[in-house]
C-alpha cells in the first residue's frame, strides 16, 4: 500500500477519531452503532425508528437516493426524504447517515444529513470521491462488492487527497460462489485495515448476511475483530419493508442487540454509549 | 431477467444493429474490431497507431479520463486528449471510443469522440447511466468487476430504458481467485447475453488476460463464441505504455491478430472489413 | 511454475500425443471429441449412444463411479457399469472414459476402460494421484473447482512425476459469483495451460455452462482458443438423465455441433476425424 | 439442506458434544483450543510445543502426511510423526489431531492419535469420507477452499450416515479474488453452521489469515461468532517452520493469545479451560 500516503497508520497507536455532529464520534474508545431502515419511508416511520432506538443506537440510516439493480425499482423518496432525515436528527440530535450517489446530490444532502455513504458501486466512482474530498464532510466509504483491501485503501485515499480527512471505512461482504449468505462478511479485512491506515472501520453485517438470523452474531464477531462501530438494517415492520425486507431486524431486535454487544465491547476495552437525556424530551 | 423489458431478444434473429458513423456499425454480419492504446499519449502516437491499424480495424479506443487505483497516477490527458482524438477520426475517418467517467464530462466527449465507454467501476454509477440515456449516442457499456450477467443486462436497461437505445455490451473478464490471467474471460456470458438480449456485444482479451501472449488465441475463442466484435489494447512501443503495458499488443502483433481471426469469422458466418479507401490519402 | 520440472513446455512446438488406443490419440493434429452421458444407465443407453455417436466422436464417456455432493442420491452403476462401458468400447473401437474416485477402483477401471477421469473435487487428493502415477493409463485430470492454474499445473506433476506421462489436462469451468451459468469457463487457462506445459488440454463445456443451450458455441470457443479436444455431456433422452439432465445435449445435437466445429477447427489448423470404417458393422 | 437428515438440529438447542478422549470434549460450554505445528518436525519441537501449551490449549495439532501442491515439497515425517504424536498425547495427556489423507493410512492414524483431519482438499474425497464413516474416531472436517455451505454440511452427512457420529467441522477461509490475506475467514458460514447442524464447529483463522498478525482479532471474532473453539498454527520458532512460517504464532503469542480469548468466551457464555493437574508431572 506504498500509495496510501495520507491514510497509512504510521504507529501502532495512530487512530483518527472523526466527530460526526451532535456530540457523537466514532474512532475512539466509544463504539458507533447505526441502526435504521435501507430506506426512508414515511416521517412516521423515522420517528418510530428514532424514538425506539434513541437509548441504543448513536447514529440513524436510511436510504433516500437508492442504487437499484433495475430502473423499474423504487429509487427513494429523494429530496422529500432529505427533510425527513433533516427533521429527525434535529429532533432526536442524533447523526444520521444516507448515500450520496452523485456529485449534484452533494450539496442538497450536505445541508440535510451528517454523514455521506459513498455505496459499494460507487466506490470507485473517483469524480464522486474527488468532489466528496472538495468538502469537509464526514465520508462513509463502502467497499465494492469485490474490492481488494489495496484498492478500498486507496479509495479513500481519493478523497483525503482531496482535501476531506473525515473518511470511515465499511466493510459490508464481498462477493463469493456461495448463495447461502448474501455476501461474505470478510473480518479479515477489519483487523487488516485497521492494521494499515489511522482511519475508522465500522461493519455492516446486515447486506453481508442478508438472512437477519445471522445478524447478531456478525455483529459480536465485528466488535470482537476490532471493528470501530457497526451499520445495521432495521425496521418497524422488517417484513414490509420496500427494500431488503429479509435482512432487517425489528426495532425490538435491534435493541436487544446492542444490548448483548457490551459484553464484547468491554471485553475488547471498548464502550457502547447508553441513553443520553434529554434527547427524548426533545420531541 | 424480467425487468430487461425493452433489450431482451423477443425471437432468435432480434438482433439490433448501431451505427457508430463513419460508415461503421456493430451488431451486424461485419465485426467490430476496436484497437489502440491504453491512455491517449500524444498527437503522434496516435497518428501512427491509426496509420498501421487503418487497414485491419474498424474503430479507435485510447483513454483521456483514466480511471486509476491510485489518486496519484496520471489520470489521463483530458481535454488535450480528446482534441486529438477529434482530430484523428476525422482525418482517419474512423469513430473513435473513449471512456466517460462523469456525467460533467458527457457533452464534450460526444462532441469529439463517436462511443462513449462506461468503464466497468461505473456500471452501476446508476446518475451516469441515466444521463448517457438522455443522450443518443453509442454507448459502450463494460461489465463490472465482478457484476452477475443479470446486474450488466440490467445496467443496459437502464440506460436504453432513459431513451438511449445505442448501448454495445462488453465481457472484459470477472475477478476470480487466479492470478496468473488478470481476470477470468467470461465467454459463457458472451454466449448468454447473445440469448438474453438484442444488443450488440463485443469483448476485450486484453483487460481478462492482462498478458499480451494470451490475447490473440482468446480473441479468436471470442469470435467463435458469437460475439460481435472486440475492443484490444495495442501501442506502437507497449513496453513504454503509459498504462497496461503487459497486456498491449504491438501495432504489427495487432495486424497480424485481425489477419488471423478472418478465417475464424468466416467460419462462424461473419466477416472483417477490409481496407476502405481512401481512407490513408485523407491523412 | 518453476517446479513443473516434467510437464514444461521447453520450446514453443513442444506437444505431446497421447495413445488411448484404438487408433485414437490426443495432443495431435486430431481434435479429440468425447462425448456420453453423465451417467452410465444400461447396457442400451450406451448402445445407443455410441451407434448415433460413432460417425461423430473418437471417444465416449459415462460415468460409473459418482461423486454425489449427498450421500443420498445415486453413486453410479459401479462395477456393472464398467462392465458396459468395456463391452461397448470392444464392439465399437471407441476408447472409454470414466472416473476414478479411490485407489482401490484402478485396477478395475484400468482393465475395462482407456481413460481414467479425476474429478474435479479430487484434483488434490495426492494419495490418488501418485498411485495413477505408479500405472501407465491415460489419466484425464480435470481442474478443481477453484484449483489456481498453478495448483492444476502442479496436480499433473504428481502424476507425471510418480512415472505416468499419459495426463490430459481438462479446463471444466470454476466458480464465480454469478449463477446464470453453472461455472465460468476460463479459456485463459486454456491459452496459458498450452504456453506452460507440453500436455494436451482439452474443455469440458458442459460442466462450465450447466445449460444446454450455451454448450455448442462454448464448444466452438474452445477449439479456436487452442484446446485439444473437448468433452461433452449428451444423452438420448437429456431430460430423463439421471444427473445434470439440464446440461446433456441430444444426440442428435451433439453430431450437429461436431459437424459445425469442423470448420472452427480447420481455421485453427487442427482436423477432427470422420466415421472409422468398419465401426458399425462390429456390433 | 433438506439432505442433512443426521446432522440437522431439530430444535435451537439441539448440540452434539463429542469426546475426544483426555476428559476432553468439544461441543459444550468449554471451547476446545487447539495449537501446534503445521508439521511435526521432531520429537523435541512437539515436547517443547506441548509444553508450553499444555496450560492454554485443550489439545495438540501437527501433520504428518502433508498435502503439498508441488510433489517435490517435504511431504511430511509420515509414521515416524505418528509415532512422536503417539508419545506426546500419552506424557500430556492431550488429544491430538492430525491429517489423514488415504484410507490405507486410518488405521495407524486412529491408533496414535485423537482426532482424524480431513483437510480441504480432501472434503468431497467421497470414498474417504465414507471409510471415515466406518469408524468411530472423532473427525475434524476441514471445508474445502470454494466449498459452498450445503456441500459443506453434506460432506458431513456422508461420514454421519456411514456410521461415525463424531464429527466436528472447521472453517479455515475460503478462496477470493483479493490476496491481501491468504483466504476469507468466513464466519457467516460458521453461524449459519450453527443455525442449521448440531455438530460442533470451530474456526481456523491461520490458514485464513495467512499472517500472523492477523490471527489474534479472527480469533475473537471466532469465538464471539459462536464458534465451539479454533485451531490455531503456532511454532516454537515460526520463522523456521517447514511450512506456512508465515502464519504461525510463538509459542508464546498463543499463550497470550489464550489468555486475551477468555473475556470473549465469557462475554458469550462460555469457557475455556485452565490447566489441568497434574499434566505436566508426567513428562
Amino acid at each position: 500500500m506504498k500509495d496510501a500516503k495520507l491514510i497509512a497508520k504510521s504507529h501502532p497507536a495512530h487512530q483518527t477519531s472523526i466527530d460526526l455532529g451532535h456530540e457523537i464520534t466514532v474512532g475512539g474508545d466509544e463504539l458507533l452503532i447505526i441502526g435504521g431502515p435501507c430506506t426512508v419511508e414515511s416521517l412516521t416511520q423515522m420517528e418510530q425508528v428514532a424514538t425506539q432506538l434513541a437509548g441504543s443506537v448513536q447514529a440513524l440510516r436510511g436510504g433516500v437516493f437508492k442504487p437499484r439493480t433495475s430502473p423499474y425499482s423504487f429509487q427513494g423518496m429523494g429530496n422529500a426524504g432529505l427533510a425527513i432525515l433533516d427533521d429527525i436528527r434535529q429532533r432526536f440530535r442524533l447523526p444520521v447517515v444516507t448515500e450520496v450517489m452523485a456529485i449534484a446530490q452533494i450539496k442538497a444532502i450536505a445541508a440535510q444529513a451528517d454523514m455521506l455513504q459513498v455505496g459499494s458501486r460507487n466506490m470507485q466512482n473517483f469524480d464522486l470521491l474527488k468532489a466528496l474530498g472538495k468538502t469537509r464532510q464526514p465520508v462513509l466509504l463502502k467497499r465494492g462488492l469485490a474490492a481488494t483491501i489495496e484498492e478500498f485503501v486507496m479509495a479513500a485515499e481519493y478523497i483525503v487527497s482531496h482535501g476531506n480527512a473525515n473518511v470511515v471505512l465499511c466493510e459490508r461482504g464481498i462477493r463469493s460462489f456461495d448463495n447461502y449468505t448474501r455476501n461474505v462478511l470478510d473480518l479479515g479485512a477489519v483487523v487488516a485495515l485497521k492494521q494499515i491506515t489511522h482511519l475508522p472501520v465500522i461493519v455492516d453485517p446486515s447486506h453481508a448476511a442478508g438472512k437477519r438470523e445471522l445478524v447478531p452474531n456478525l455483529a459480536k464477531a465485528a466488535i470482537a475483530a476490532g471493528a470501530d462501530g457497526l451499520i445495521i438494517e432495521c425496521h418497524p415492520e422488517p417484513e414490509k419493508s420496500v427494500s431488503d425486507a429479509r435482512q432487517a431486524l425489528s426495532l425490538e431486535e435491534m435493541v436487544a442487540l446492542v444490548h448483548s454487544l457490551r459484553p464484547i465491547a468491554e471485553a475488547v476495552g471498548r464502550q457502547i454509549p447508553g441513553l443520553r437525556q434529554p434527547v427524548l424530551a426533545i420531541a
